[in-house]
């Protein structure tokens, strides 16, 4: 649709049929429970993602697939061992991060991306790992780097200090942290790159699932940090992923 | 109450009339609109602290006046200059801290209490003065020795390592700060005394009002961290006070 | 950190090598899913405690005998009874307090701290007395004495009373509640000491979880009362302990 | 509606016409903006209330003396001293009781109702009496006797004993409390009659407008207590004299 | 408490001994877990209610045949049926109410109070009856007389109109509604006597577990609503029948 | 009730007697637990439509067949496949919609009202397709004709378009959506036809069980979106079906 | 967009230049503050309207003449006297309607709308009127006609019955509430229409700003209500009025 | 601190005095009221940013010359008019932005960073523009380039595609959103840079000051979004600016 000047022109200069434009701009695969927008790699980088939780292990496979015919990269969050044994069993080259609980898949030749840059993925504590691998396999699965930076909250500050030039050399960090949620705004203090909050449901009380965390975040004094929603591990990572992105090329790293 | 054994034996034997021990057991002054609590200092070792907000000058008089009589020291919070130059009609010896909004007065010949402790007050940003304040200020008016440490919130965290002696020395810590809140579990992770945590109502947006702060320290990680009510520095003041008051019984100094 | 000035002059002195005062900087103990606090013994005075929910029976023992190499006391809250049997197969001396979960551990040769200072654990019903385990248990396994007081709840208020010497005699009453979570404001107005006030997720309908209570509690109108998390029954006998050594200290009761 | 069948009956046997019936069934006087229900008075034995506030005088004035033609008792709730005196210009035997704000008119010879029985109002603190002075003048409007109990909060529980033959002699106590609202609880713990449990807005920060001291009623111990609107103490003296009321109907004292 | 200046007289006057006094002021039967309230029924008419849930099969043993020994009447709530034959065993004349989830004893020879009076119990749907009969069963078990009106919600508003006579006579009503909760103010708009309303937990979305419930039956326009907590059956019918009570000794007719 | 005037005439002219008059002023079955509502088809176009969820299956099959005496079409929603089984063995007739958990029965011959209009029901995404199918069942099941567009949320938006046509075409739009709920605001900027958006409890963390939706929704900022509740599909589907019913009246399409 | 088949053929065919083609997929004119959705009425059936509040009269101004200038009928909701004032300097022929802020305007010679339909316009209390009077005048303007009805909240309910007759013969309700908000489940009950609720703000203590009114619409047991935001009384009439478009259209009626 | 090696070393070596190597570790500037941190622009590439909201303008004029002591540019945001000419004539090179209300200063040779990227700062509506000018400013103030793209809500959705490649050319988007906030997902599904969400207080009823907007962000489908506090266009202009600074060092172009 971006390019709508572009489609018109060939079409009134009959390069284009009127049936081939509209295919253009309705770049859609039709499955009969879903519409996958096959358009999203171009527009946005990256395939559409596929949100695993909720779904079964046959519509899992249908979407994932149905992406893998158009896409360099697929990927798919909150996926069960079962189900990804159940996909991968269809498309073996796929990979499972069980960790993370991502699938993911590059074509053939699809080598990973730059390796000059990284993303940071710092968590508060040990209960935040699962989110904090989220972000980290996010990042891994689209071709960046990710250097992990763990248990380092704020009750332990110093923790942090020793860490710091890793966090200080990342292009952005992922900061993952449950209960209070200091620790975003603590590492925006200290650094000059986007520091993107994930808070997590870890805590009890008056926690109320990571709402507490989420407050914090937003809430931050330290500017340079924003936030997703909680538990969104890939969230964070898919945003530091784009940055990690720009930074490669405008270092003329060419992206594949 | 807690001596009513002694009580019914004094009545027994004739030491006491039954309308003096009824009398002992209710210790109240009836003023029209109140009641005030004559035998609260001898239980808790301080007088009842009048609240001034929507009081009139004039009820406040009254009140103020009303304790002074049985009372070795009196306090009352958030009150306006007005009122405050009104009872000091009245009661001139009653002195005014303008910033922290309390008047207190102290029985002529009361002296400070020890000076070999203190408490820290440790704010967080510039905004959250006036609580800090009004904490200082109530450990002050209540014969204890108060000192200030401000401006060190998380986003510039060496601040704090510059003041942490003084923290760390304190009998307790006061902690009073807006928007994140994260300032009390950093200073907990550091100190081995009690941090009592005062969130305010500095902040906009998702703060609500302090709510953010106020969960954020309550989910704090580090232990050692409790909480009041948001923007009450007299209640963060009062009970670092009541520690500041058992450390120096203890070490045998005398309370006048 | 908070001696930084005397590393700085022992670096310039030749008599601490550059490595050595880094090490004394970043006192951390590295296993692969945690950084363990070794030096936070030396700041709070109590090592780093191992919060058990959500970690695994392996995740625990790493954490707990990692903690046991240079501390005097190590803690772990909300272990399971099977976890604790996991982690006491390697450390038999370790001791697990169903009622409230905990494990601890003391070293060889760790006496019980003073016994002349207790703190009053009250409790509201029946049902808050895991929580009030928690806090009591959480004191005694920091090396104080804890002195129970159940069932007082503010519904019969005179039964209260009779147990009213014990609490005021105490350096710091940690009181339990749930429902109504009015308990705490009452014992303030009777007793001189800290009250720290432990909300409980004990209730239904309108109490949210404890959000009923712990609202109750941070506007009680006694000055003296502060607020830990729901059901955070260690965080309460954490800061009651803090304030019990502080009483012991005082005295010139030596801390072992 | 109730008398339904008697009507129906009637029309059949020609003692009322179809109009007249019609009317019986839809007693209802139309003004322009409102529709006034006379009926009201003969189905709940209370004509409807005028609530006040955000009314213009004209309206009030409107209402107030329309519901006088037919009612032998009219009330306004939250009426300005402005529009008070605007109706009472066309109605001059109406009583403006300026404390609760409350304009009240009684058909001439409409004598109070039985004073042998009393609503006990009980509040908690200063602030609190506008609230409680709405719900004694309720009362004291609709016919029936009010004894008022003043400053007995729960940061001084012996206030209350006090005064506790008094609340337990009365049919029901409204019992108005701002902050914790811990009173209510207290006093259903210690009297055999209702307990009309009134929320305050009187409170800071955590407090939110009240809903503090909601929860904390509506999640009282203490069986006995029901609980009304923050601030509408209108609400709580209206259910306390259906009480009285009743007790004094079943007492065979004629409602005049 | 309330009898304190003849309790004093008598130790006086050598009638009473001051261990007798203390017994009489502080009448608590301590269990290890509990302190039974042995006073409450002098006080408010109706022995300690044993609030089951949550709570051990033992426990409910212990507590249940300990308030048999000095009460007329003893009732526990939220029993299952194991736990209620389990106490039935020990205490084979106790009552179990199965929909109404209540277990419940009277001293033999207690009759049922009078029958001229009696509550109505309304509900809206079908599926807040268990709550409705929690509140019927406790008005029964306390020795009155309840009638169910059911299936009455505002969808059908015409319903309620069938029923109206009954609801109009009781003396007082427990209104229990869910989902939208607006029956109560419909009721309270038809008839002269108190409404307790009683919120369910029915309905999904954006009910919140009843908390929309309950805010409509707090900010219901006609007067006469008072409200306890979400799905408190128990306590709507508690004080319906402290009203019934109320009315019956007013009537003459002795409380057995 | 509407139709007062009428039967008072048709009694005083003797074509009604009393108790006919009272019956038809009266049109509920009693069912020992219901009352069922035998007016409501006349009044509201629709019979009482039955809430399966929390019912039994006897419960369920007495309210169905109970409708079906005098109804031309009975709806049960929320209703388990067992449920169904159950009634339909003794109502073989009635259809079981499983995607919807929809019962119905249509008197036979009832036809399918007019095909000439249709209601949209538009779907975000693959997880929000059951409230879709409930919304789409319920418009079949009352008679009408639904049209689905699933899988056109607005993370890609063009997706949308490609339907615009057919969702333009439509007398109203259901439309669906979890997470943001951003699709029915999306929606009304591009229809003339009232659009009913149901937000759904798909999503997690801030989603608060579709509360983030709802707001959402409710705050759109094109004119002509309505709200029903979370997860109601079935209250969506009733609106449309009732706008569809009034296109074809006016349309002169009879209703069978 | 919708035609972009026809776009793209004319394209093909000459009929149309890419330049033109382009303006008619982006019909926007562009102010320096704002972009005006020219396409809007075409799309719609109606033109953009403009959202006064927090707007200069200047803006308002030149938002509403820039839209007059190609649509047949322009609106403005929330505007002041003032504002109002200001434009009709500009734009005689607009109309300004006191009660409910709109100002409006149509082109000379549309005349109103067809008569034969209505909408009806239920307000429950005398303070809903504001409220109430934005949704008529917002149907008014849009050429529709609506028939107000007064003052019919449920705690009076007979007063509903009377208007009965009207409320039903509307093609939909407005229906405006604050306070409890259950009149628009009750009329839902009895109506065979759409109902759109509208919750004002009217109400105090937990009425939370007329969250509590919105939560009970969302959660009405009658099926046919759907809801708009609190005090959106625009909304609630565009969404009436565009029913009543689809009526009349249906019923032959040709829109001017 | 991040430099902590080297620092010692030097140390070691002699080539740092003590004194100059704590200095080094405490960079602050004490003011009465606030701790200057001067060593923020080293480590974050931005100095200290002034909260002006709440400050005196003395406070103000304090703080903004401390800081311009030692950094190259100082910002100051929530300045009013007033207390900006106050500091103006301290500093008569600051400059004044109205429409974003901040106060900036560069040190004179300071030329605006690399032109060769840019922020697109997208608003919603012509209410949103205050909090987007703050954010453009910010861009601005920092040295960075920003584009304004405006007016572009999702409820005529085709403005916004008119203006994509505009947003797709940026390196980064701050969109800003009140009411409803949609527009941040939609604008990440189609473009492949980061997205950073500003909720926006704009709105009312059910909109909660933005809480809705805020949500709706959080909830986003598409991924690429992270979200800032309501109304924090400081916030949301800052992390553009720090992307742009990434992109243009990797891009070669020096900062300054």
């Amino acid at each position: 649709m971006v390019e709508l000047d572009r489609i018109l022109a060939e079409v009134r200069d009959g390069k284009l049929s009127v049936d081939a434009a509209l295919k253009l701009l309705q770049p859609v695969k039709e499955l009969e429970f879903a519409k996958i927008d096959l358009d999203r790699e171009r527009r946005t980088g990256v395939a559409e993602v596929v949100y695993g939780q909720g779904k079964t292990a046959e519509q899992l496979l249908a979407l994932f697939t149905g992406l893998m015919e158009r896409s360099r990269r697929v990927l798919a969050t909150r996926v069960s061992p079962e189900a990804a044994a159940h996909v991968r069993r269809a498309a073996p080259d796929a990979v499972y991060h069980e960790a993370g609980r991502l699938l993911s898949w590059a074509r053939s030749g699809e080598s990973p991306r730059g390796r000059e840059e990284y993303v940071a993925i710092v968590s508060a504590g040990t209960l935040d790992q699962p989110v904090a691998e989220e972000a980290a396999a996010t990042v891994e699965a689209l071709g960046y780097r990710a250097i992990r930076v763990r248990d380092v909250g704020v009750a332990g500050i110093h923790r942090l200090f020793q860490s710091l030039p890793t966090v200080a050399g990342a292009v952005a960090s992922v900061v993952v942290a449950g209960m209070e949620g200091a620790l975003p705004g603590v590492v925006a203090g200290l650094v000059s790159r986007p520091v993107i909050a994930v808070p997590t449901s870890v805590g009890y009380g008056a926690s109320f699932g990571g709402l507490a965390g989420l407050l914090t975040m937003l809430n931050a004094c330290a500017p340079g940090v924003s936030v997703v929603n909680i538990d969104n591990g890939f969230g964070g990572g898919y945003i530091a992923a784009s940055i990690c992105r720009l930074a490669l090329e405008r270092s003329g790293v060419a992206d594949e």
